[in-house]
């Protein structure tokens, strides 16, 4: 008997299509089936192995689910979330993967919804700049951490249930609130994307052609959806702009050393930045 | 008959180190010289077979060298320069992997030093954060830009031979004045590397638990020595702060945009980041 006997997922791009990789080569799940807006992204993660069905109708897709981990951009995921828990089976689980998730946790009623359905965010720390099921991989969720996001209305098991589903994936599990995962993700996610944007964008053209590792992989993430990313920073606003402004202050206190020519207090400046880095390593 | 017979590499670390192995797995000189300050980097450096021969001390290691190669950390250039310059025979030339260019060349007297020994400066775009021989690699400098710099005193059979001896390295050689280096250096290294390293410290330390691949790729160039980085940009300084504050007033519009709420001014900014990353890929 598997873990699971049907599992939908609900955007079958690299993150989604990921998910069905490993429910499906790990044996964890009887059914796995994608929902998607595309035909063809549909069918790339068929022949990928990723789902043994597809539809384009939320409604279809849910209707056998016991759980559905919604994997759509932020900007939809509310959307799809009550949608499913509309055609769900009676006390189905739903889960997402989105960047933030306070807002998304709050406009579901803490995530109590009708039919003894049950909403627990999450927000597996994998992915890429890259997009779309042919980079899925089944591997993309082992030893990365995700953080699952209760909120105080989330009853135990269905938290429990949502943890166990990324364990099986092999994945460490962080539990959060949803405030306290959008103040930490701004600083180590949505700010650090801000400033590569920025970095990349103000790069003078006549210059790109001399960029080598450093400028690669600084600016890295800009290379993300520029319409996801929207979606991200501004579903987190208040925080993001709060680590910005801890950066800009930071990148500030350096500028005036370099131009104050205080060699003492950039190698300081440099070293704290070192430590920091040293310490996550990777 | 060999390309060079005796070239001396002064300081073998990450980058002499390489520059060692080439010369030798590719056969182009005779005999390859190191001349280190400490014996061990200079024993490992023989170990990976790096290095024919070894000294401590710079006089020695030039008394025979047709080419010398410096890639001694920046503040120290033009003094090894000279000191290599005295010792070494009639008519040879000299060349660095210095990160800046204009300081260095013009506190060289434009390069044409005494005994018709020459000075061309270059800037190998290669390495990483790592340091030392052991990261030595025979290819370090296979299909890597290399920028040659020769002032307006620079005779044109140096600069040649200079770009001859990158070329025989496996490198694409680009010719540009020193300021012209510094110029786009700043944009591209320079103000990427003080960005990473305030991004780096003004993150707290409580979220880095948190960093995954995009604070990583963001900030891995602050995992950079921070004293040889800090005589990079204080020996660049006017650039660099140029490209700081031009990089400022990005993140300062993204900043805004985000503050106001501006959906469209937000995605437009983004936009204008992913195109000039794309641009240059990798």
């Amino acid at each position: 008997m598997k873990q699971w006997d049907t599992v939908a997922i609900v955007g079958v791009g690299l993150v989604g299509g990921s998910i069905g990789l490993a429910l499906r080569r790990r044996g964890l799940a009887a059914r796995v089936v994608g929902v998607g807006r595309r035909a063809s992204s549909l069918r790339r993660a068929r022949e990928r192995g990723a789902l043994s069905a597809a539809t384009t109708k939320l409604a279809r897709g849910a209707a056998d689910a016991e759980l559905v981990v919604v994997c759509t951009p932020v900007a939809q995921i509310v959307q799809h979330v009550r949608e499913a828990a509309e055609y769900c089976p009676r006390g189905a689980r739903i889960t997402d993967v989105g960047s933030t998730k306070a807002a998304i946790v709050a406009s579901l009623a803490g995530g109590r919804l009708q039919r003894d359905v049950s909403f627990v965010g999450s927000h597996p720390l994998a992915g890429s700049e890259k997009q779309g099921p042919q980079f899925a991989c089944e591997d993309l969720f082992q030893d990365r951490l995700v953080i699952v996001t209760p909120s105080r209305r989330s009853r135990a098991e269905d938290v429990d249930a949502i943890e166990a589903f990324w364990r099986a994936l092999g994945a460490r599990v962080v539990r959060m609130t949803p405030q306290a995962h959008d103040e930490a993700l701004a600083a180590t996610s949505h700010a650090p994307h801000l400033v590569a944007s920025a970095l990349a964008a103000a790069t003078p053209r006549k210059f790109l052609p001399l960029a080598s590792s450093g400028w690669l992989d600084t600016t890295r993430v800009a290379a993300g959806d520029a319409e996801l990313w929207r979606q991200i920073i501004s579903t987190n606003r208040t925080h993001v702009l709060k680590s910005v402004d801890r950066f800009a202050r930071m990148l500030s206190s350096l500028r005036q050393a370099l131009a104050d020519e205080d060699q003492e207090e950039i190698l300081q400046l440099l070293q704290a930045g070192k430590r920091h880095r040293d310490s996550v390593g990777g």
